[in-house]
């Protein structure tokens, strides 16, 4: 009747596209790394499926809505799918896998740790429990790969802080970008490049 | 007052049966790699209870079953209690204690992708969504199991696909039988069955 | 109207008050446990969060209370920031790190394996199955830290039954003492300090 809550419409609409974006980009790592560790054609697919939805998984446990969407809309774990196929045939040219690992990672820290922000935002948390929703959805899907993969967790190897902080800050971005009222298709994309450009930064002067 | 919903029944009960017998089984696996690994008595019940009720409560949680039926059924506590204590004064006859580990893990994995699968179908999530929440179900108490006794999970062994493979393959078969409206109190065995004898069979030409 | 239930408030405040004082000795261990591995200053911080909100995170999810209280109430999210810069200050005068890691996790254990059975017994499950969440409240954190630190989970080290038995023994103690109507602020903190003696002279004596 009224005027369209488009700020509602911006923020889930950015939500959803994101969080897509970070799936792919998180089952390609989870792919790298089992690619990385010799592990099989299944075993590729089970470790990017992980790392893509893992932190989804948790984000909406925790918020109750259940069941995640994981296992509600199929494109997300089909998304995984693509991601390792992808990953399976690119991987030769790659030559510094372990770099590119973490480069994805990056991607999908900044991505999840939005989304999860954004998500706890909408179901009315608290700022800065929305904020640590939303670490929580960014650090949950790498910390289960490296777990299953028996790796060091990327979480807390010797530069643990310029892992957590920029998604800290990225989080708490969300945060103050939603109580200004910013619009969130701007904000949403601009904190997950801010994050992932962090990292990046931060493993090359490394 | 109408004719009896036979097909509910059936599905029902044949979950209830094959639901104990998997978390008698895996309660059996859970224990011998606690027997192989040196734990106590105590640490052997711990394991038992963690393979045996890990993937039906991450499945419960999933779909939003609270409190998951390992904390709501008091069998369900009792049965890998049953099952280490069987364990433990079976286990000297036993001589190849790590074959033996992986038997009853694949008996169990056949089972619980099979409860799994149903469960969710019962709650009405799609084929392929269905078909993944078994597959979790299937093998999220060995991983849990692995991940405990820092073994390297089962899950991405060398061998993976011939882990994965049949679970995928077992609850695929389920999915299929529930659009089928095939008689699920024999489907659903005998797609556990299959998938025991698909891993059987690739352990011992392995 | 008529006489207070009294019964239930004296529950619920020591309810509240240990699991403050729990989330504190919990979060002490993880920060730790991260100073012993060398973490920096945000790995620290991480691995306070988790091992202190890990066990009641995992509880309120069985119980099906979400979103969990510490991503409810934002007090549990700030104690174990504030224990984590104690242990990083505090740390360099304990001389006998490995020692404090563990008095701390048994106060931790035995304060969370109380306030899980509680808050089970509050929500309507069985003696049995109130005192298994229980124990699960009280390993779930340090469950978390272990994995998390790539260190032999405590709970399946050598002496494992003098970490599960104290724990099983005080929620059970919780339970006959709910079930005879026993004032739970004098039985629930007897029941914590039982675990933590318990686990103090098993350690010493090992």
């Amino acid at each position: 009747m009224a005027a369209p809550d488009t700020g509602w419409m911006s923020s889930h609409l950015a939500l959803v596209v994101l969080e897509l974006v970070g799936i792919f980009v998180f089952a390609i790592s989870g792919a790298l790394t089992a690619i990385k560790k010799d592990f099989d054609a299944i075993g590729i697919l089970i470790l990017a499926e992980v790392t893509a939805t893992g932190g989804g998984v948790i984000r909406d446990l925790i918020i109750g809505d259940t069941p995640p969407a994981a296992f509600r809309q199929v494109e997300v774990l089909l998304v995984p799918l693509i991601a390792a196929v992808v990953a399976f045939f690119a991987h030769p040219v790659v030559e510094r896998l372990n770099f590119t690992v973490l480069l994805f990672d990056a991607a999908g820290l900044g991505l999840f740790c939005v989304t999860g922000t954004l998500k706890a935002l909408d179901h009315g948390l608290g700022p800065v429990q929305s904020a640590a929703l939303g670490v929580t959805t960014g650090v949950g899907g790498g910390l289960l790969r490296d777990v299953i993969a028996r790796e060091t967790p990327a979480l807390v190897q010797v530069n643990t802080d310029l892992y957590a902080i920029p998604a800290m800050l990225g989080a708490a971005a969300v945060t103050v970008a939603h109580r200004l009222e910013l619009p969130m298709s701007v904000a949403a994309p601009a904190a997950a490049a801010f994050v992932f450009a962090f990292r990046v930064v931060a493993m090359v002067r490394h």
